[in-house]
């Protein structure tokens, strides 16, 4: 039996909540359909932040409920704090992420407080998710590399994350939040965590800024890593900040992971189809890099659906 | 002491060859220049094929006495027979390549032999040029899969490359003609050949057709091999040609062997002067996955030039 590799597609997440344009909520309700439609396991809909802060994702409340969630499928949603849990739970949902990152300069830039309270909150946050009986995941970003720390130390990131584990977190994903890993830094951060977390409780979360994206999943997968989230298309790069990159496209994980041995669950032409719905929305061309490859190839080719 | 990568830049033949803007051979040897001043060690410049086969490539006898080779560094050219070789010993190579595809089908439409004349032609061509005192490289083609064959046996690879080794051939290239492997096969096919072959004699040239380019090559750095072919810019796809895709770019090769502990001998900056030109030349965007990070990056980083 081939290992199972379990992909959380960002995008309607990730992958939106910078762009200029806004996405009318039935397209983001189209696009979610097309990801569960091409198999997807998992996919992270929406975030229940402020409006004021993020506009492009002020209609989580309305969009939740909107949603149809395949059996055996998840949907997670992120949630900043119990305000954004309350709104979360309200709207029916059933899995929250939680956002911590590693270092104290990212915390106040990003969410105006210290390492140390911006963890307490995520406590709080996972330890009511759970009350409520909720799924939940917890991201440490900044995992490998902050833009004003520099290099993030694996010893933090282990604390941070048997924190999270500690107060209930079902997962925790490790994030290169702006893309600077390499496939040696994550097998040096991974080799720090996987005597003290499960693996099977370990995701990667790769922005593809320096093009390492896959070959950090394979390192990741070379040491057991099962789980990894994708942006379809590659979608979070904004096309108007010149080096900022997206996720790891979900249709090249996909393809090299099935190339490689491994099921994923998902149809490749599918996520064609769920790319051609992404760049529909976001208004500019999308695409990970196998695309064009994928566009012309055999759909009953062996290696796109083994 | 740091493990030394050791690049081929290609992109002066296989990232040109295919163009359909005839380049002049006064850009040709500013970009072979600026090859070397970026601290390439190796660069592929040329081609003595037919004329008429490839019109790109016709300028191989004036080109070649040109080039100022540093000391140190190496210069090689293709060389498809005895024919190419004399014209290549003239123009004073000192070092020829010599390209042998793996399967039956590949090599009839490529170059209208069979694969026993193929080899053959190969191992005089090898011979040949041990005589002359040229140093050799031999790339086994399509090593990985064949667009008419399907999926190359390591065996076969194995068989071929022993020949070229028996025959005087320096290197033996490995070459993902069309960018089909991924990391699993490039471990397959390593594990195949390294009992038989000196991993310091083994190189690897991996398009980028899927987007696994830079996973295949961590996946072969992990296995010990230290050679690889790059093209600058990640020229070799045709842009009128669509899922056509060039060869792994220079300088997210360098980039990830840099960050992942490898001497390169290489500056980055150096490299993005070379991406410039090279699109001076092609006349449309070129550039591998992370030059828009490249180009912001601060130049003293710590990863650019360790």
């Amino acid at each position: 039996m081939m290992d199972l590799v379990t992909i959380t597609d960002v995008g309607p997440r990730d992958g939106l909540q910078s762009q200029q344009t806004q996405v009318p909520t039935e397209g983001k309700l189209r696009l979610i359909q097309a990801l569960f439609d091409a198999g997807l396991p998992s996919v992270e809909a929406t975030s229940f932040v402020s409006p004021k802060a993020v506009p492009q994702m002020a209609d989580a409340d309305l969009l939740l409920p909107q949603v149809k969630v395949p059996a055996k499928a998840r949907l997670s949603v992120l949630v900043p704090n119990l305000r954004g849990l309350e709104r979360a739970a309200k709207a029916g949902a059933t899995e929250i992420s939680v956002v911590l990152s590693a270092t104290n300069t990212m915390n106040r830039k990003n969410i105006a407080m210290d390492l140390s309270v911006a963890t307490s909150t995520c406590v709080t946050v996972l330890e009511q998710a759970h009350k409520l009986g909720l799924a939940s995941r917890a991201y440490v970003a900044v995992a490998f590399e902050c833009p004003f720390e520099g290099p993030t130390a694996p010893a933090r990131v282990l604390e941070l994350a048997l924190r999270m584990c500690d107060a209930g977190a079902g997962e925790i994903v490790l994030a290169d939040t702006i893309g600077a890993a390499s496939p040696v830094q994550v097998q040096t951060l991974l080799s720090a965590l996987l005597g003290h977390i499960e693996t099977s409780r370990l995701g990667m979360h790769f922005h593809d800024t320096r093009g390492m994206a896959l070959a950090n999943a394979w390192a990741a997968l070379e040491l057991g890593v099962r789980r990894f989230d994708a942006s379809i298309g590659g979608l979070g790069g904004c096309p108007f900040a010149p080096g900022a990159s997206g996720n790891v496209a979900t249709e090249d994980l996909v393809l090299m992971a099935q190339q490689c041995g491994f099921a994923t669950g998902i149809d490749l032409q599918g996520l064609l189809r769920a790319v051609a719905l992404a760049q529909q929305m976001v208004g500019y061309p999308v695409g990970g890099h196998s695309v064009r490859w994928l566009r012309r190839a055999d759909p009953r080719a062996e290696t796109l659906n083994q």
